[in-house]
């Protein structure tokens, strides 16, 4: 059997090999590897040899340098002044923004990621949507989109955040107001949009996310006042992941935790299939079988949460951990004044955004590679667990770990070399769907 | 070598050998154990087989059942009606009312505790402390008194819970206010009070921990708005506690998670003797070194912490956890109202106790054992942790962990049959000193 079948044109396409690399493979990092890809997409050298006597056409040194799968950033507003929030412009304007920013984020080896869209009128997500549907990456055409991050606008006054509250709805009608809110692109399911970001508690939305999920639409609890027992019945539900952990959510009360503590949480029953849920850790409720509790985005840039909280949920639920920018348009830019979902921010000059003349965050100017840096610094953990956070755990979250977030034959050619001879990861090199990135 | 020498009496006294028991000891469960103690220590067969040839005068037949440590209580108010910090009354009133406390206390397995005071005026601890200096346990005595924990009056007006505000101090004058707030019995250091809970944000009260720590006294950090800055730099003044954990301390807020967010501090400088420190666990800055980080005592009755609250802390920090009732004169007697530091406290029909006409939590009516259960309950730890939790981690706190808080040779004969048959972890029987008490 030839393993590589495409329109019956066996084993066309050059074929690439990496030696002397040290290869993040099943949790460890496996010196003097190598590995092999051909049409964007990582191959079992072994069948290539007995089935093809086939030798590669191209070999890369990788002079000891970690290889790791390519980043998944699952919520970024924008980058280079662009907001994906923004619908003023022609569709070609709007297209020629998202090609901007998806080959920006190349060169912090971020190789796919889901455009994050904050709480917004109908009209805008008719305009927007479209141009956010699931895509391939490739070196020239930018990372990978994942399908759009929708943010709101089924979230809590309370912890609005940076979002707009004009814009703000509940659900008595259940999926028919989030399919007014949204528009037709809803129905098109992950291809659209592969993450919303609701709060459990406002009326009608928790009982409407089992549609939700029928659509294969991962949910997040975020921007929230819920209580614990409202964020656990929503996880029974079927939410699978926590927007931004610790921010715009009600405070870890010790009487009642709030969505925080689902960190906590004991009871929830555990999934029947491990896929779109954490693997176990020392810490699930069952060690041997895949962990009830929802993943959680986090913000690793030091001003959103305090290192020591990013350790203490490190500490609660290790496997859950997934590394989010959550960067809005001035990623990339200088201090000064910038515009998300039509709201004035302004950043300064340690590149934190607030809301302008508030003390309210309104998102990062982070980028994905400081992200993982800085969480291991933060929680002490291995290199194999921060680059994990930011590559098999999104996979993991979005249900796509068959084709990213790792390095298994089969998945697609998306991978970073890590130089930590200086002991920081730098990237060193990128390639996204099998083609090199020319980094600046 | 004798092993047992007592004034030149060598091996005077009856030996008792407990059979058939399942002892915790080193953190393990050995099933078919012995246990050897005479003149109220527990001792070593070996020695005595070889050097005296004597074999035990009394042979206690666990049944197979578990034998624990005593349990250990540093912080409780009082119980039966009896309240610590009332002064009124005869020295002959409050000895015979802390004799009532320390034997009704045995009933539940604590062989030992702190008695604790809350916040009063100087005539109050000029006339309770001297009642409440360590002295030996017996059966017929009641648990062990290891010294007083004096809980404020250097703490926060803002987290005051039940205390009298009007007695608050600061300390501008370092030790000196402190000898006058409690007067000649801090002089005694800790043959009078073995912990002192203060605020550390308070004017002086940072800077004069290293002179309480000297004194062999533990300083705690409760009933404080402090930062995480302050915490931690308490922790480096000589601080290794922390009392009632997630009660009367600011919340844990994301971008400063105060107190709480000590759990999860990373750069605290590792101790150089293990005494008084918790041993390393997976979560420690180093895994084989003391842990930096303070003890926390957490009150497990299910209404001052969210069980999911409790878990994450003990995720956070394993080793650190010290069970402790907080128990106030309330406890052991039904719903009502009662006094506590001359305060009046509303016990409701759950056994949560209020300051009288508000929500504001007032210590608790539970019991060492139930704590315990409700600790494995709500963290899903082994029953080792669980004891520990109650028996070795406070004892390390006060360091005595040479004859408290193990089965260790040389340590004091206080023990706990458990029977945990039935799944729950009952109370069977209690030695104190090597003396068996009578249980209701
Ligand atoms: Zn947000
Ligand atoms: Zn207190």
């Amino acid at each position: 059997m030839c393993p590589i079948q495409d329109n019956n044109k066996c084993c066309s396409g050059p074929i690439t090999k990496i030696i002397n690399a040290r290869l993040l493979k099943n949790h460890e990092i496996v010196e003097g590897s190598y590995l092999w890809f051909q049409n964007g997409k990582i191959i079992d050298p072994q069948s290539l040899f007995f089935d093809h006597l086939r030798d590669a056409d191209e070999i890369i040194d990788a002079k000891g340098l970690l290889v790791v799968p390519g980043f998944i950033d699952t919520q970024i507003n924008g980058a280079y002044g662009i907001d994906f929030a923004d619908y003023e412009g022609s569709d070609e304007k709007i297209q020629a923004d998202i090609n901007k920013v998806a080959k920006g984020l190349l060169q912090y080896g971020c190789t796919s990621f889901c455009p994050t869209v904050v709480s917004s009128e109908p009209a805008v997500y008719k305009k927007v949507l479209p141009h956010l549907n699931a895509r391939k990456g490739s070196a020239t055409g930018g990372a990978e989109i994942l399908g759009a991050h929708i943010e709101g606008p089924f979230i809590s006054v309370e912890k609005k955040g940076a979002h707009k509250q004009s814009v703000f709805r509940t659900a008595e009608n259940g999926i028919q107001d989030f399919d007014e809110a949204y528009g037709e692109e809803l129905k098109k399911g992950n291809k659209a949009v592969s993450i919303m970001t609701l709060a459990p508690e406002l009326n009608g939305v928790n009982d409407t996310i089992p549609d939700i999920v029928a659509r294969g639409i991962k949910v997040a609890l975020g921007h929230t006042s819920c209580r614990i027992a409202e964020a656990e019945q929503a996880v029974v539900k079927g939410a699978t992941s926590i927007t931004h952990l610790f921010n715009a959510m009600q405070a870890f009360h010790h009487r009642d935790p709030g969505l925080i503590g689902v960190l906590g949480a004991a009871d929830l029953p555990i999934p029947e299939s491990p896929k779109g849920h954490p693997e176990p850790s020392d810490t699930s409720p069952c060690r041997t079988k895949p962990d009830p509790r929802p993943f959680y985005g986090i913000i690793c840039d030091g001003v959103h949460v305090h290192p020591n909280s990013v350790r203490m949920a490190y500490y609660s639920h290790p496997t859950g951990a997934v590394l989010v920018t959550d960067a809005l348009s001035a990623m990339g830019l200088p201090a000064g004044t910038y515009s998300l979902g039509g709201r004035d921010v302004a950043v300064d000059h340690n590149g934190a955004a607030y809301v302008k003349g508030t003390s309210t965050l309104a998102g990062s100017t982070i980028t994905i590679d400081e992200c993982i840096r800085n969480f291991q610094k933060f929680t002490n953990c291995t290199v194999v667990e921060a680059v994990e956070a930011a590559t098999l755990h999104p996979a993991e979250l979005l249900g796509i770990s068959d084709r990213k977030g790792t390095l298994n034959v089969g998945g697609d050619a998306d991978f970073v070399f890590l130089d930590d001879f200086t002991g920081e990861l730098k990237v060193d090199r990128v390639y996204v769907a099998g083609e090199q990135v020319k980094l600046n």
